[in-house]
Order: structure tokens, then sequence, then C-alpha cells
């Protein structure tokens, strides 16, 4: 007892016994389209306690898995009543009494999955939090935890890349695919991207080769021209699908033997189809990934760590931004959640919610 | 000179620098059905310099592969004339000057691929052979290199597998398929096996059952049970496929979380269709084996000669026996062949050619 009324003194500004907030959150009790079952509740929070850090929300993405969540299509099932919501940026207002390294307005993410962030407040535990840096945009900081990670690791774990090598991916204009150009560039690789054929092509192709894509064809150039024969641009040893359907079955020729694509979203609904010849004779290999499981598997790893000291420096360096985004007020997530639900697939525009607004 | 006079003097039996004999061998200088271009031709043979080997075939099977290379079907693309066959046993007659390990009447197998085999006699390389006990039969000898090692790598090198753990196939009557049952019952693992529907069903359970299957299930068995519900068998960790389509995709259904499909065969022609689903969210991978391909990277590997001293230890216990098999005179080869094309997929029927005959 001594000690923690020592601790108490000594850092007075970090408690919060007596702070009182009123936190606006979107909440649901059963799943269905997030506009009938989400709802704008007032919940008093009690000050946090022992390792309880009060944050308030600055920002949280809606991704297209939160949206999913809410239906019940997502193997995550939260405890009803939940917020809905699972990444954001945060400002720590007070800490609890035995929180060791988090200060009062240090810029917060979370570490745990399913936290539930659509709100103005929330009390997390330290251990579910991550401190990073102020000079991290609000929009980089808001989506860091899923779509940069997963273009990280998909990167990282299943071959071994060096400069020069080449990633091709489908969907290359959604927001994990933009990580991946962003962090091929950085690191020397070449990332070609397919994409669908649409009116503002030329612009789509503009911003994806801006953002660092050294390549970006149409899934019809794709299938007419082979641009590794030249051999400019070494074959793949790496493939990314977020697609599925034809448009995987078309990415997976383009690898080079050994090669190996990974699935880590099925946009069309349609499945992988895989021929038999390139499996035996060619090696190549198909697996999947999901940033969640990775991250409740790694938790505490060095691993992740030092993921996130690598894009938040990137992103300080000014060469990793968020993806196309457009901020909406909390009272507008009606709006936004439709709008999230009516983007036929990715098209890169994610909506976040401003809880400043 | 001193030297090798010396060796000469003190194996006079291993040497044959006069031995003249003729083989007989199925010959081809253009791709096409076996029928129509595979010819019987009489060839001299020098005899042996060296590190060369006499060999006197005893027994070559008839392997899918050697159908579709004469075929111009495989990857492996022999130079013509080329003698047919990748597979054989056969005894030693007499020896180079310079080879060291081999003696007349040890009895060989191939350690390189598409040697040629369908032939009565062959000079090859002692680094192309690999010496067996004479313990081991005819027909499991014949047949050791393809089936039985594609069968036990797949079993060791995708995921660790423990006793008691579950392995599941279709084409579970191929000649792979019943090394696989046997090597499982060997080892302590549970093999699941998939076949086809056919008047003689309960014949073909009690073949695969006698060979250590832990459960035989026809197709539709397998739709509509699922044997691993009540526990008694673990989910499987590993599958293999040699079929292909809507076959392929329902034993995937069964994997455990991170389980493995291993395809080594394409029977139905129809590729492997994977669901976005299980490959993000149970990280189910889809890999393809080759045997030929990793014999080439493995030729002298540690690993290698542990397999067939594995195999063979098994053979002499009587724990593995060769595949439902006929043997065949080389002159009745044009049958042969055509019996194995007729043969719709692998029933685990395989002809060898016997030279002895």
């Amino acid at each position: 007892m001594l000690r923690k009324s020592l601790r108490s003194w000594t850092r007075p500004a970090m408690l919060c016994r007596q702070m009182s907030v009123v936190a606006r959150s979107l909440k649901y009790s059963q799943h269905g389209e997030p506009v009938d079952v989400l709802h704008l509740v007032e919940d008093k929070l009690t000050s946090p306690q022992n390792q309880q850090v009060l944050v308030k929300i600055l920002a949280a993405p809606i991704n297209p898995a939160d949206i999913n969540t809410i239906q019940g299509k997502y193997p995550v099932k939260p405890k009803f009543p939940a917020v809905a919501g699972n990444e954001f940026v945060g400002e720590v207002v007070c800490v609890g009494d035995k929180v060791k390294n988090l200060q009062p307005g240090a810029h917060v993410v979370p570490l745990a999955t399913g936290l539930g962030t659509w709100t103005t407040h929330a009390v997390y535990n330290e251990d579910q939090l991550l401190a990073i840096s102020n000079k991290v945009g609000l929009a980089e900081a808001a989506t860091i935890t899923v779509n940069p990670c997963t273009a990280y690791r998909m990167l990282k774990d299943f071959v071994q890349l060096s400069p020069g090598d080449t990633v091709i991916q489908n969907g290359a204009n959604s927001a994990v695919g933009q990580a991946v150009h962003q962090l091929c560039k950085a690191w020397g690789i070449n990332s070609v991207g397919i994409v669908r054929n649409r009116p503002e092509i030329s612009e789509l192709k503009n911003m994806l080769e801006g953002l660092g894509a050294s390549a970006v064809l149409t899934e019809e150039e794709m299938r007419t021209c082979d641009i590794f024969k030249s051999g400019k641009l070494q074959r793949p040893k790496l493939a990314f699908n977020c697609v599925g359907g034809k448009s995987a079955t078309e990415v997976s020729r383009h690898l080079s033997d050994r090669g190996v694509m990974v699935t880590y979203g099925g946009m069309s609904r349609e499945p992988v189809t895989v021929a038999t010849g390139p499996l035996i004779f060619k090696d190549i290999a198909f697996r999947g990934f999901w940033m969640t499981r990775w991250s409740k598997e790694n938790y505490s790893a060095p691993e992740r760590t030092q993921m996130f000291n690598d894009i938040c420096q990137l992103i300080e360096q000014g060469k990793f931004v968020a993806p196309a985004h457009e901020m909406v007020p909390l009272e507008k997530f009606k709006d936004a959640a439709a709008a999230a639900l009516n983007f036929k697939g990715f098209t890169g525009k994610k909506f976040i919610l401003d809880m400043n607004c």
C-alpha cells in the first residue's frame, strides 16, 4: 500500500481517480446491416483502475472486416452489447496507478483486436495499447494495425525477397495494395499491380505508380501481354490475391518456379482455381494470410515491435501514406457505413470516423 | 596405371573388358502413342568402361508418367532415339575398372531418372545406381523409386506428423495411395482413404484396410458423413490429392487448422478449387509434389539414403508390399501399354515388364 501511495504521489498527472467521462459509442446487440443494428449510445465511463487507461479516440476507420463482423459474417464474434470497430488512434487522457509506460497526451493504437473503437472514449488495459509518435499523422495512425501490417507480413513471411525481386498483386488499388506498393518501393522490390479496367484508369495508374508501383495493368492487359518475357522485370516470386476467381488464376500463371500466392481476401466471392501442372511441376504454393491471427499469435513478439517501428519510420520519413480516405463525423456513421458497403470491392477509399468533429 | 592394374588384378571377377551383350530395348524416335512409336530394337552393347556397369534388367514397371513421357505430355523430354522407361531392378553382370562399390550379382535400382529401362540390358554409371538387398522382392524393388518414395516424402516433408495423427487421401487405391496406407500403419499414423464407388467396393475396402487404411470411404460417403466429428479420429493435418476437381475440394474440407493438401496427380484433369475462407481463416495451404524434382535436388542427400533404407527394411520385414501388379513379357509390351492406358485412372494395378520371360 505504501508503494502504491508513493507512486501515486510521484506521478500525480497520470492518475484520474475522480475523472468522469461520458462516451458516445456505436453499439449493437445483434448481427445485421450496420445501418439497422448500430445505435449511438451514451455510457458513463468509470475512472481507469490499476493497469487501465482512459483514451480519447481521435479517429477510427471503417474497414470491410468491421462491416462483416457487424453482419455476423466474420469469424470474430463479439459479446453483445458490443462497441463496433477494431482500429483507432487515440490520446491518453489519464491512467490507472499501475500503468507503467503510458502518459497523458501520448498517442496510442490498439495491440489487441476487437476492442470496440467506434466511440469517443474508452477504457483499455495498458497491455492492449501501443504508444506511437505524435508525428505519425492521424489517418496513418488510425489505419496502421491492419492494412500496412498485412502488407508488411505478406512481404516478409512467405518467401525471402531481395532488392530487384518482383511481387505481383491483384486488387492493387486496395488499401493493402497501396501499402504493398509503398513498402516495395522503400525496400527496392519491383511491384506489379493488376486492377480492373474503369473509365478513370489513367488516373488510377498514375496514382499507384506515384505510390511506387513498377507497373499497373488492367486484367485484360495482363491476359494479353507477358511483361516478364522481356526480362526487364524478373518473374514474381510472390503474388498477393484479394480477388479470387479468374483474376487469381491469371496472376498465379506469372509466378516463377517455387512462387507463392498468398490470398488475403475474396472480393469476387469466387474460389481460387489452381491448375495441377504448376502445383506439381513448378512447385507453386497457395497460402493464405489473416492479420488478426498473426497479431494474436505474435502479440508480444519482437517481430511485431520491429514491424511497427519500421512502418512508423517510413511514415515519418514521408515514404508511407494512408490510403485515399475521407474523414466522417461519428454522427454520420450511417452514411459512411452505407457508402463503405456500396463501394463495389476495394477502391482504395477508406472512411475514417473523426471523433473531433 | 600401376594402381589400376593392381585393382584389376585384385578384383578380377568384377571386370568384363571382352563382354559382348545384345540388348533388346523398347525405343522410340518421336512422341506418340506407345503402341505406335515404340519398337523392339536390338543393340550390341560395348563392355563397361571405367565407372560403367553392365546391368541385366530383371523387371521394369510401366508407370503413368512413362506413358506420358512417350506421348510428349510430360515435362521430362528424352533425347531421341530413346529407350523408354524410368524404373527397374537389375542384376550387375560386370563392372568397369573404376567401379568401387558394386559387384556382379548385386541387385540395383536407379538413383538417376530417365535412364531408359525397358530393355534387357543396359550400361549405366555406378553413380546412377543404388545397390539394394537381394531379399527385396523383384516387384517391390522394380517399383521402389517412384511410388513408395513419393508417399514417404509427402508424409515427411510437409507437416510434422506424430503417432495418432491422421492423413487423408483421394485416389486411395493408387500405387502411391497403397504405399501411404502401409507407411502410415508402420508409423502409427491414421490413414483415411477416399475412392470412387464401384461394383466391387467391398473387396477394394477390404484390400486397402488390409494394407493399413484406418477407414476407406467412397466419395459419396465422404460428402454425407463426417467421420472426424465423433473424435475417434483426429482431423487430418495432411491430405494427398491425385484427382483434383470436386474430390480435392471435398477432401480439403476435412483438414484441420493449418492443414496442408499436397497434390501429386490430376487424374480427373480438373483443377484444384480452393475456397478463400479456409485459406485465410484456417490457414490451409495447397502445395504440390514431384518426385523427379526431389530426387534430382537431393541426389546424394543423407535423407535419400535414409529413405531407401527405411523402405527396404519395411519390405524385408513384410510390412510393405508392391501394389497389385501383373508381370508381362517384354514382347507383349504393346498389350501392357494399351492396358495401362485403358485403366481409367489409377486402379492400383501396375504392369511390370518381366525381362526373364
